[in-house]
């Protein structure tokens, strides 16, 4: 079987799969699945899912890889039903999850629902703490849409504070001309930060975010001090690249925090505080895909739940990263850790607040494994040593043992066939 | 004395101005100015001369400060001619010196030549290494022109590159819609990066530049290994922040230079290297404005040298940690190191293939003290504890007692009165 799982142009060697196939997935683990691999039969209502990155697994910029048309041909019957239940987990985030859906249908041929998509910022609805509070909301495209429907009810926008406070925004020399300085004294107060996805403007929107994280979110009336801790601060998607239409990898949202981090660091001497990190790999989004999974399970009518989800990627640190890390605490969850548990898992210091807060629906129906699958097609090159070393995150924990997939293919198409024949499904 | 020193709203307190006093200047010189201050008469033409920094100090904004005008009232005779020379050293960069000369003429009342003014970028002119290279140079305003005139026949800009390469900017979802996928192959490989002041659209430039320095100048053709060390790297300007019209300081270019480094770290693994850093508090800045103060005594027809620099600013970082630097190396100088050695104490590593390159002109004449005084009216506020703990480059060696000014005071008019009684001017 190793021999099957080598991609043409993978650099790992028999010895080494199965090396990796022990030490990402853990031996039991792997000792069931080579052993379902050889005696299960295909079950009438299949036990699996797929979880599919989209960027570099489905698509490269506007492009859709012809390996995704094929292998979701396999994915559907005739009439176009799903088989088995597929769910998209994507870090991107600067539009809705219904025209994310409607650009999936359009490219794959084959009818996407807004609940088989998780975006970066999805998990968001869980923080009801925040959803009335005065948020300062950072990304592009229709960021107040996105986040009405996650629940917040009071946003702002950079824009909205460079309107408010013109002069605080003086970079860029276009802007600084004709500038007006007139100041919106009456604007409200901001009570949190929520880093939605990378904005357009940094030098604007890096400014304005300090600003606000130095002044308790009191643009007109900075306190003498410092506050620490600032203000609470959430950040989803912390991929630091992602590949597009470009022959090179492209920044990513990870990009725009590690400047925002480094010159609050530089300016203030203090470290910058995420209350919660959100997006691949964080075990929260995890979770919630795997709840999303299990809810579309229900929904093609399949008896049971989804026992065995397979994450396709292409980026090691976000997906392969992201799916291993929820195995490990998916073989922990049996002695009954909370979604509670998870936020902690995934939340910086600070984070105690709104752990609470969390909401609990949907936590008890989840997976037993989550296995990772890397794709050849997207940010990973196994040529280069150039964009393999990075964590999202440098304090989130990325053991290398973390960071190995249990498969290594060239394609979706071939992921497709390989989860196929684990699971005697034809 | 030491009471006349002292600004109403100092923290100092006599005991420690004395203090500084010799911590900064030096016991032997601090006796000797004590003394000149005792015993001095006023000599027919001064051995002394100014270098104000713009930012914080003459202007806030688009104002000018009212000591200001009051100072350079005392500065020039009953027909505009300057008594003694005054030179103006800003990191400000983002226009030509003629235009930076009327603007000044323009605020202060008083004609001032661009003869005068010495901006981050001036000693560029001295590395003509590059001056015949492909050279991406980053800022704004009239970018190509300030180029021209200090002598750069070749250079290419960051929308230069996304024009030939649409597919490599796009953070903003603005500039993807309708985004060309046309690429100009014969786009010329560039051979060296000129950080020349702080651009706009952070987001293109950080990605562009990090690719130029990722791929040799070679776009289209990245090598599979990471090319390090990358081309040579030249920055001007390492303000971290300056003193705009707000009522907080802004980000300057350091701010850029920040996230640029962090970014290349974070990408590569690897330290972003400065073949040379040129502004203040470089040494080589404060020597070629030393050289221009010498010039504006010629051109007054005073007899001799300058031999006192007065230095005036507001940032401890820049001006003072400059201005104490300088005199440091002028009492070094004596000892025989040339402007390849002041070079040589600016750049950073790799910084050897330029320092042989550097014009040697003009380097016979300087002064022989350089004593900094500090003003209160702009990034330097004694109340905070905000903005006073950061050097501009952390492998630039700021030893706090460079960081400590001779003289504080109010503003630049109490800075001018301190001279003229220090030389029994009137």
């Amino acid at each position: 079987m190793a021999f099957y799982l080598l991609p043409t142009k993978s650099l790992f060697q028999p010895r080494i799969i199965s090396n990796l196939f022990t030490k990402c997935i853990g031996p039991a683990i792997g000792t069931n699945l080579l052993h379902r691999a050889l005696t299960t039969t295909n079950p009438i209502s299949p036990e699996f899912g797929f979880m599919f990155d989209i960027d570099g697994v489905i698509v490269r910029g506007t492009e859709v890889l012809p390996a995704a048309i094929e292998s979701f041909k396999k994915l559907v019957d005739s009439n176009g039903k799903f088989r088995v239940p597929v769910i998209f987990v994507t870090n991107a985030g600067n539009n809705l999850r219904c025209q994310k859906a409607q650009k999936l249908t359009d490219l794959l041929g084959v009818k996407i629902s807004q609940e088989q998509v998780v975006m970066a910022h999805s998990p968001l609805k869980m923080f009801k703490l925040f959803h009335n509070k005065r948020v300062l909301v950072s990304g592009q495209g229709p960021i107040r849409e996105i986040s009405k429907n996650l629940g917040f009810t009071n946003v702002c926008t950079v824009e909205d504070i460079r309107k408010a406070f013109p002069v605080l925004d003086v970079v860029d020399q276009k802007k600084r001309e004709n500038m007006s300085r007139k100041i919106d004294e009456k604007f409200p107060h901001i009570e949190a930060v929520v880093l939605m996805q990378e904005p357009a403007e940094w030098d604007s929107a890096l400014q304005l975010i300090i600003d606000v994280l130095m002044t308790n979110g009191k643009l007109l009336n900075p306190p003498a001090k410092l506050p620490y801790p600032h203000i609470p601060l959430l950040a989803c998607n912390m991929d630091l690249q992602w590949m597009a239409e470009a022959w090179m990898p492209r920044f990513g949202h990870g990009a725009f925090l590690v400047c925002l981090e480094e010159l609050y660091k530089k300016i203030t001497g203090r470290d910058m505080i995420y209350t919660a990190l959100i997006g691949k790999p964080s075990e929260l989004t995890m979770h919630h895909a795997d709840n999303m999974c299990q809810l579309h399970a229900r929904s093609l009518g399949l008896n049971g739940s989804v026992k065995r989800i397979y994450f396709v990627g292409d980026n090691l640190n976000t997906d392969i990263f992201g799916a291993n890390l929820y195995h490990r605490y998916l073989t922990r969850q049996r002695s009954g850790r909370s979604v509670a548990g998870i936020a902690a898992a995934i939340t910086g210091r600070g984070s105690q607040t709104c752990e609470l807060e969390i909401e609990q629906e949907d936590v008890n129906v989840s997976a037993e494994e989550c296995h990772s699958i890397l794709v050849q097609t997207g940010v990973y090159n196994a040529s280069s040593d150039t964009f393999s070393n990075h964590s999202p995150r440098d304090f989130l924990p990325v053991e290398e043992g973390l960071r190995e997939p249990a498969f290594c293919v060239p394609d979706v198409l071939r992921a497709v066939e390989l989860v196929f024949q684990q699971e005697k499904f034809y």
